[in-house]
């Protein structure tokens, strides 16, 4: 198979259907922008089930994805898209990246979700963009970026819900979306603790890639005690 | 007279009215987030002067601001106000951070202006923020954010069809707003070469601070230019 893309923590390949692709998810993680990094035996496995699942309970609930169907440990079938080159970061309580911008301590549980784009380039750091930036620079129309910041309130919602049974708390996510070959505008990349910071609801335990981000051990534990409880 | 605040290029008085503060226009000049400074000989005059006539130019055409009336070469009265923690920020052309930002060239029209928030802090570097973000840290209320946002607009408009009779085109531009003792939000701080970008329409020199950042030359020269063309 062609390989058309090669990210940090998946491939992307062609395959016989002009309209679908298969992802392969690696055991690579990276952090600060491609700085640090290393192997995490399995991640792939479980990121692929995790996303899987989430995938299949966000169609469930109407919201259009990427996802076809899972074929392996570590690859799923995906819609073909050309992936809209922004970030898309739904806050419910204070972490990472919005902590150090703007002098904030961590845990800080807003009234309401914080909503922020960045502009997907590695060359730059993802920097952080609004819907003026995204407009004149042509990544986006308006109609699209208010389609997806409506998409990502109602997945939060979605999420939030699923992930407070699993007695975990949602931070905060990073979304991205494609444009398929009609035009229209479908989750892809993928959900898992890669992408979501997820806290213990009872130990406030980090299940997430912070874990990785800042060395604090038992990474792929944690990886598969999220999988464990979505799959229990 | 009491000093209530020393800024980089202004320092502000209290004075025997409550409503009214004194602003006295200094010399300095810094970029950089204060790493480049020096003194420019009479810039304090020439910028007193400027804004004093962009000030009133604006209150005749129904903008509030904080401007009373000039007293001297360097002294300004003006309504006592505090300062919202904001940067306001429009650009009719790609200069600036934001060209560094998103690897824009300079020079770029934009086919509807570009608007950003900056959080007004100079130990964070007085980084971007967007409206989620200054909800969520209590700078402003969405109400207050859409007033500033709907008057910078206006300002824009005025501003770029008042600097075009002067040969002036108005690339971009840094507002700030305060919320006097009745809790209305009116324009503050100064509009001069050292918060708008100007180049020459004709010859396209830059006529502002970035003479200043960028080592052209003759910083002074260029202000007394934009000053002697608003009193022709």
């Amino acid at each position: 198979m062609e390989m058309l893309y090669e990210g940090k923590a998946k491939k992307i390949f062609k395959t016989d259907n002009n309209g679908e692709y298969l992802v392969y998810y690696k055991d690579d993680a990276t952090a600060f922008n491609g700085v640090k990094k290393d192997e995490i035996n399995e991640k792939g496995i479980i990121n692929n089930k995790i996303s899987s699942y989430v995938f299949e309970l966000l169609e469930s609930n109407d919201i259009k994805t990427h996802y076809v169907k899972r074929i392996s440990d570590r690859e799923m079938i995906v819609k073909s898209v050309e992936i809209v080159p922004l970030e898309v970061i739904v806050r419910n309580v204070s972490a990472g990246s919005m902590c150090k911008r703007f002098g904030v301590d961590e845990g800080l549980e807003f009234k309401s979700p914080v909503f922020e784009f960045s502009y997907k380039n590695d060359d730059l750091g993802d920097p952080l963009i609004n819907d003026y930036h995204a407009i004149a620079l042509k990544l986006a129309t308006k109609e699209e970026l208010d389609y997806i910041r409506e998409q990502a309130f109602k997945i939060n919602e979605l999420l939030k819900t699923f992930f407070k049974k699993l007695d975990l708390k949602l931070i905060d996510f990073k979304l991205e979306f494609g444009k398929t070959q009609d035009n229209e505008i479908i989750l892809a990349d993928e959900v898992s603790p890669d992408t979501c910071r997820l806290w213990d609801v009872n130990t406030n335990q980090k299940m997430d890639k912070d874990r990785f981000r800042r060395d604090l051990g038992n990474v792929i534990d944690a990886y598969k005690e999220v999988l464990s409880r979505i799959e229990l």
